[in-house]
């Protein structure tokens, strides 16, 4: 048992009838009692909420590390890199859940019954995610699901895409004279196709907008943001697969963006980063990325 | 040689004359040439603007620990745990640069300068902050002025507080019910008290507001949320040294929170956490600080 199962059993130990057993000189029923927790406690299976960063391996946490290293079984997306998934336990069970935009692989309700599923068989579960599992990761949802069925889990943040991202390309999310605040949505269309997104809010300056998941919809976010008061040529960048060896970055006007974007034929993941900080990647690149 | 030098180093030997030595037949005179350029390749410093993330050092990225235990020197903030500092080679230098809230300990542009005067030194300079460089961090003015000095640098994203502190405080940032987006701001006052912040931007529902060093000027937050049009019951939550063993979290409400806080004495670096995602917590707690 570790630390946490352990102090775990003994308070279940001293809330249990084995105290008034000892008092009453009863020591092999007490004993009976304790064999019976720890058993049950053995048997308890937890939930492991990870997130594994933007796709580089080096920023993977620690913690996320160990509990690669420990778990019986991962649950993982599309977004995890091989490379990350080669962390980790190599006898472990990997159960690809992968999702898409509008095509979920496994339907959500059914990983949340999965989790529950496989940690009441006692196995330690790792639910690993791509960058941090409370930003645009629905984590919030899956681990909902668990505290409803009463299964133990733990959260463990990651890298989000924006800081992972803008780290890479040399473009700061704020910065004292372009940027005091960031705001971070989803360029994710609805099923009917509309994007849902307060317009007057991101299209201002003093701000750096982060649009997560925003390839598809580029061309009609950048007509938005104009039309909503943003300069045409307000700078905007797309970065592909950041944090990798094939990232891209494309540094451009908000204006001139999309035609970028369709000629570089960008397909992977990718991160839209819209204001001002943008330009200071001219002198703040470092990342090649492949080298 | 590290990797990346070694191989910067055969490039510039590329670019010198001593290929045409070479062809010339004048092999000393190109290895002279390569033992010159080897010479300044060693003595070049360079600075790691690392993010050390929210205080567990458990959520220290692989890289963050790695550069850590290579550099020659440290300068380090106020918000680095003692844990954390720990985990830096036992050699290296270590230079206290702390801030707080209009009070640096060594004010900004001597950091700039410093970081420069030790990189040409030779050395292998790491700059460890709190949460994530490039997320109110100054990351991007501190490599601003290495870049102008032609100093190489790398810079390592860190969990910021954001998500550390919502992870283990048991808040998603964004949830499809509560959240779509999520804002990231500063309730540091300006010189003369004035909060400077877009009201009718953070004063709306279907968002979440996460406020950075915003314990000072608490009352006047809450007030102002309300004042433009947040409901007075509308969930608020403090969470005071997240992610450490310390950690305390006081969810409340924009109105009773800022007594709330004052009674409990809240004094550390705390994050301030508004809107419906707070309610979840009540489910989604896991973590208790001090296990």
């Amino acid at each position: 048992l570790e630390r946490g199962q352990r102090r775990a059993l003994w308070e279940k130990f001293l809330d249990s009838a084995a105290p008034a057993r000892l008092y009453a000189g009863d020591e092999a029923g007490a004993e009976e009692i304790l064999q019976q927790l720890a058993q049950e406690s053995s048997a308890r299976g937890e939930v492991y909420l990870v997130g594994a960063g933007p796709g580089d391996p080096d920023l993977l946490t620690l913690r996320a590390l160990r509990l690669m290293q420990q778990c019986d079984v991962v649950l993982y997306d599309r977004l995890i890199a091989p490379a990350i998934l080669n962390l980790v336990r190599r006898d472990a069970e990997r159960m690809f859940v992968g999702k898409q935009a509008h095509h979920h692989v496994v339907p959500q309700d059914q990983i949340n019954a999965e989790l529950v599923r496989l940690a009441r068989q006692g196995k330690r579960v790792l639910r690993l995610k791509g960058g941090d599992p409370f930003i645009f990761g629905r984590g919030g949802e899956e681990i909902d699901t668990l505290a409803a069925a009463g299964i133990p889990f733990e959260v463990v943040p990651g890298i989000t895409a924006a800081s992972g991202c803008s780290a890479y390309a040399g473009i700061p999310l704020t910065h004292r004279d372009y940027a005091q605040s960031c705001v971070f949505v989803t360029g994710h269309a609805r099923a009917g196709g509309e994007l849902d997104l307060h317009w007057d809010q991101l299209a201002r300056r003093g701000q750096t907008v982060v649009i997560y998941m925003g390839l598809q919809t580029l061309p009609a976010l950048c007509a938005k943001l104009i039309e909503h008061g943003l300069p045409r040529d307000w700078p905007a960048a797309v970065i592909e697969e950041g944090t990798s060896p094939r990232q891209r970055v494309f540094a451009s006007t908000l204006a001139d963006l999309p035609a970028r974007v369709a000629a570089e034929k960008v397909e992977g993941a990718s991160l839209l980063i819209v204001g001002e900080v943008v330009k200071l990647r001219e002198r703040l690149t470092w990342y090649r990325a492949g080298r």
